[in-house]
């Protein structure tokens, strides 16, 4: 079997482009993983078009952000593709646990290093190599990429490009988990994943990240003033003092808005004409 | 207790406008009932505002149009209301069936005569009374109405526009089941809900109360030509043969779209805005 192959399981034609979902066998996670990419009626093999991955929160998969977000009629207009992973490896022979913050559905788009999640949660090599190479081999897609994302997602877009800001030329993140080697979230999923080894543990904390290394790309957070987990788990406060020593970089607070996808979808337009500057530049 | 109360599920603000939905025991259905109102930001005692009215498909809940339509933020610019009703009576103690396309989940917006549906089934009833009288006294809500409806909902929406076309001043559809007592979905529903007699029937056939009675209200249907219904169940061509007697309707195909919340959100805007210019007027 080439190492490339992906089966179509549907594709809908959405706001002239095209929502389609595909099947694979990861290399890298060892089992079969779905992930979702919608193209722009832009989008054809003369004319690749720049792509936005976008990553889901903790129970996620790549289908609230296909039917919940609304970005795809944005999209649509400004000849940008959506790339849609799913939120870890999935099926019967991959580790999980019955919490919802942990296993399947909660990979925190990390490397771990601690079995047994150790064979299947490497996440992070997923979303920066396999992926983007599967896509883009399959796709109408050019190398200009950016990458946002909720909750857990907004932590993995964020920790993600600062570590490797070559790759994208903006972030942004809603309700980003933005510390989270000092939220309950990140301190069980990095325990279980990573050991107690804590300089492993700040190689995926975006504050901690964002204060060693500083961050080139332009950046762009909103977190609602009513979110659920605004107190407990997403130290917005620690992202906003951080961001005020880089060059590019707004934290906003929305009021009044929760952790869901009404609130995501409020601001997605916002979210998507910003990184349209960098994508289409 | 009193008739009319309504308790809170949930309050969310999405595009600076409210996400609301509400439980009530229903005097009509004999049941407890949720549902779902989006009030725009403009709305308020001293700005009551127009209202569309909303009809989900097979299977479907509030919850479909709520998070999957993208209708909110159009309401939100517009001012209007959106009201969003569940699609068939709900409980342990309400008739069911094993099908998907009987009891719970199908009510197909009729009354029921026959047992033992008639005791819960009169979604028509529901719709046309109960729920219109609840909202308007418990939300900033004018009395000027439109309505509208994919699948299932489609049909209610056309028909109950042909039945009581003074309560509306628009309506519209996607993807209707437009003549269901000649597709196997209505065969089905009408015969157990309503038994053989034929002239039942076809008080809840659009097709053949448009014939009957004509429509003086303006009516734009879109329906995909990639739909997987398209044949079998929709009666689309029957639709545009009626339609065409009519003073104000467009029923239109869209090439390539399919049957799913892709294919409605895509084209919820224009339907928004050719509701606007009414409830608005």
């Amino acid at each position: 079997m080439p190492l490339f192959t992906l089966t179509t399981i549907s594709q809908q034609k959405h706001f002239a482009g095209l929502q389609i979902r595909v099947e694979h066998e990861s290399q890298v996670l060892n089992c079969t993983m779905r992930f979702s990419v919608f193209l722009p009626p832009q989008a054809s093999a003369d004319n690749p078009v720049p792509a936005l991955y976008w990553l889901t929160g903790l129970t996620g998969t790549d289908e609230n952000f296909s039917t919940k977000s609304g970005a795809q009629r944005i999209a649509a207009e400004l000849g940008i593709a959506l790339v849609i992973p799913d939120t870890s490896p999935r099926g019967a022979h991959v580790p999980n646990d019955d919490a919802y913050d942990l296993g399947q559905g909660a990979g925190f788009y990390l490397n771990a290093t601690e079995a047994p999640w150790d064979k299947n949660f490497l996440m992070f090599d997923y979303i920066t190599c396999e992926l983007p190479s599967l896509v883009e081999q399959n796709f109408p897609l050019n190398n200009r990429r950016a990458i946002s994302g909720h909750s857990m997602g907004g932590h993995g877009a964020l920790m993600i490009a600062a570590r490797l800001p070559e790759r994208f030329v903006s972030v942004s993140a809603f309700a980003p988990i933005a510390n989270p080697i000092h939220c309950p979230w990140g301190q069980k999923a990095f325990a279980a994943y990573l050991g107690n080894d804590q300089e492993r543990w700040q190689q995926y904390d975006s504050v901690e990240l964002l204060k060693a290394r500083g961050l080139m790309l332009p950046l762009l957070v909103d977190t609602g003033t009513a979110d659920e987990f605004l107190t407990k788990q997403l130290n917005t406060e620690a992202l906003i003092a951080v961001a005020a020593g880089l060059p590019d970089a707004r934290v906003r607070y929305q009021e009044g808005y929760d952790h869901s996808y009404y609130f995501v979808s409020t601001f997605m337009e916002e979210h998507l004409r910003f990184h349209a500057r960098y994508l289409l530049a």
